[in-house]
């Protein structure tokens, strides 16, 4: 099949998909979108509106606050569910609140209170902006330092890298598993290995990880993670996000925002803080229960496929998409910004181009082909797995390869508009 | 009509009522319950199901990713609906993120940033469990001292006893507008201008205020609130909490959670954290879409209600309940643990009896009135004037009464369950 790049090939790929059925269990009501950018924002589940039905009628409309009775253990339930379907982790290592952003500072801060008298923090200098400011805030006020590793563009970080980069002074690491933008996949086992070596923790953020490839947490030494649920785990827009820490370290770890969820007999309203023993530690307020509805069939849809069927053919997809790319796009001035190699990237794929900003919003406008645009002059682009054929890479390419050959980008603004 | 404490004078007052008309834009499935939890956990809009459905099919299922132009700006949009319909705020200067635990723990870290050199953060003593906590841990970390005012479990603080309290080294006050439990009102504009004579910042925590009584933050001089909007305000279990900041403090005052939604220019992924001029410094990660569009529909009905209507509703609900448990609970054991003065209290009502877990439990099951336990021994009752009626206290009260008169929650076990 390798090497056949027309679109015959790309069907008979699809009928042979094992995965293919499971593109039912999604919405999608318009059959002419092309739609890259499940590494943004995942596919609505055809089962999530009822269930946001039913949580609205019964638990929250007939039961009211009685489903709290319910609700109040759905971070764990959600977590345990996640560890066994996507992360590799144990139960009770895993729980789900808060955004990416507040869990990750919940969980460097712990980190760092736990290994006192270090003062460097340690992080890709192209990390996921989030992470970086999270990490800065934390070292102003602790009076620590932020040191960057430099990373390739496009290729991203190795183990290497990072031990190169470690020394007894690193008190924490801040590393996704998956890079935001070229998509590199880092080898979780070495990282962490070395990482303990020297006395550091790894805090791994899992966000364009989490339901793309399998992470196996436990069986690679990790620590401790975050990640968030909307991209390829189709939560929704915003759903509430994971955090895991190894059961060995709970005891040993507090976080900083020490609200009444994460308070041992929290309705005994006692005058001390007191943390609970486990995992829920971690946990600070109220969660959002809508969005956490959301999380149930979406997952339902992983736990069906099996997050190694899922990589086997994110591999598949991205492979086409590369080979398509260097046929088509390479003499249309765009070059791979991601690694070449498979097994070192994770679902989706980053192609540089100079006028890649107005490209991705013309492929969009024009072309009805969505990914996104990422600076400095990034089209990123994410099949994923659960939904995507691989006629719609083999279309939204071919696409793709028309509107810059024309140039029917060429009349727009120049200017970013507020998201991209 | 006062004194008349028959069920006929209790529809009267239905009859009269000028927002009785609003009961039918809530999901009432049971016309037997009588829900008095309105202060725990709001009803459901009639109009929520829709808006999440349209939510999730059109905006989250068909637009996908590209509703991200308009999302972006939800927890501004509909910061600026509570500042207009409910806070008595200015336009910018409250928006909606996280939960209010963790708003409450970025605004205390802000304050306490602002007013360096002084060791004090003063707490009521019966505070709300999590801001407690909260303030427990900014203390630990920072060195401080959290002092604590001793107040009256039934009649809460007066701003005396705040004046008294307060001096030069305290850096920030957080107190609730209306006490959790007791349902004590405080005077924010008293609270308020005594705190900048010693130059203190107060947080309001507005969490059993917003949505029942006017509060008046610009009137007031109040320089930062949060609260939650899962309570009066209807939005759905765990909804997003708010934060107000005064718009001259707001350039001040920097938060330690340092998130890429607070960065000014977000999609721009710079180096370095630069916060955003404005509100937008004191958001953080991605907002939980699917449960900020449930708020929609329920500010909808306050800014019709009017929440001056609204508040004098609460008083005359209040007032009845208060009279039938003088007439009918004061024999049984039970005693007022709320301030009797009405423009003392907010709109919920609390009732001391050496049984109140016991008899909040056969409540809900045998009598179909759902209101909760609070520690030591309080049953806690919310009639919500925009769904609650004065017959629904009047059945409440009833069938309490019969309920304690005929031993029904004596069979039950004495320990509390997980959540009460």
């Amino acid at each position: 099949m390798r090497g056949d790049l027309s679109r015959r090939a790309a069907e008979e790929r699809d009928a042979a998909d094992v995965l293919a059925g499971l593109r039912d269990r999604f919405v999608i009501t318009d059959p002419e979108l092309v739609y890259l950018d499940g590494n943004s924002l995942g596919r609505l589940p055809a089962a999530t509106p009822d269930a946001l039905a039913r949580l609205a009628w019964q638990d929250w409309g007939t039961e009211l606050v009685r489903s709290w009775s319910t609700w109040i253990d759905w971070g764990r339930r959600l977590g345990d569910r996640l560890a066994a379907h996507v992360l590799g982790a144990r139960p009770g290592e895993v729980v789900v609140s808060d955004s990416t952003s507040v869990n990750l500072y919940k969980l460097a801060a712990a980190a760092l209170d736990a290994n006192p008298g270090r003062h460097t923090i340690l992080v890709d200098a192209e990390e996921f902006p989030t992470d970086r400011y999270l990490l800065q805030g934390l070292a102003a006020q602790r009076g620590l330092t932020v040191r960057t590793i430099a990373s390739h563009l496009d290729e991203g970080l190795d183990p290497d890298d990072v031990r190169r980069a470690l020394d007894d002074q690193v008190a924490l690491v801040v590393l996704s598993a998956v890079s935001y933008r070229s998509g590199t996949l880092l080898d979780l086992a070495a990282v962490n290995a070395a990482a303990r070596e020297v006395g550091a923790y790894v805090l791994w953020d899992l966000s364009h990880a989490a339901g793309s490839v399998p992470v196996d947490l436990t069986a690679s030494g990790a620590d401790l993670a975050v990640g968030c649920t909307y991209k390829y785990l189709n939560g929704g827009p915003g759903a509430p996000a994971f955090l895991y820490v190894r059961e060995e370290l709970q005891a040993r770890l507090r976080q900083p925002i020490w609200g009444w969820f994460g308070q041992r007999d929290q309705f005994r309203m006692g005058a001390e803080y007191d943390p609970a023993p486990d995992i829920d530690r971690f946990l600070v307020g109220t969660p959002p229960i809508l969005s956490l509805a959301a999380l149930d069939p979406a997952l339902d849809v992983f736990a069906e496929a099996g997050i190694d069927q899922v990589r086997a053919k994110g591999v598949g997809l991205g492979e086409l998409m590369v080979e398509l790319a260097d046929a088509w796009l390479t003499p249309l001035g765009f070059t791979l910004a991601s690694p070449r190699d498979p097994q070192r990237r994770g679902s989706h794929i980053c192609l540089a181009h100079p006028d890649a900003l107005r490209i991705s919003q013309a492929l969009i406008s024009e072309a009805k082909v969505v990914g996104d645009f990422r600076v400095p002059d990034r089209l990123r682009l994410g099949p994923a797995p659960l939904y995507t054929r691989y006629v719609d890479v083999w279309d939204g390419m071919e696409r793709l390869r028309d509107l810059v050959t024309r140039g029917g980008h060429e009349h727009l603004p120049v200017e970013p508009p507020r998201v991209t």
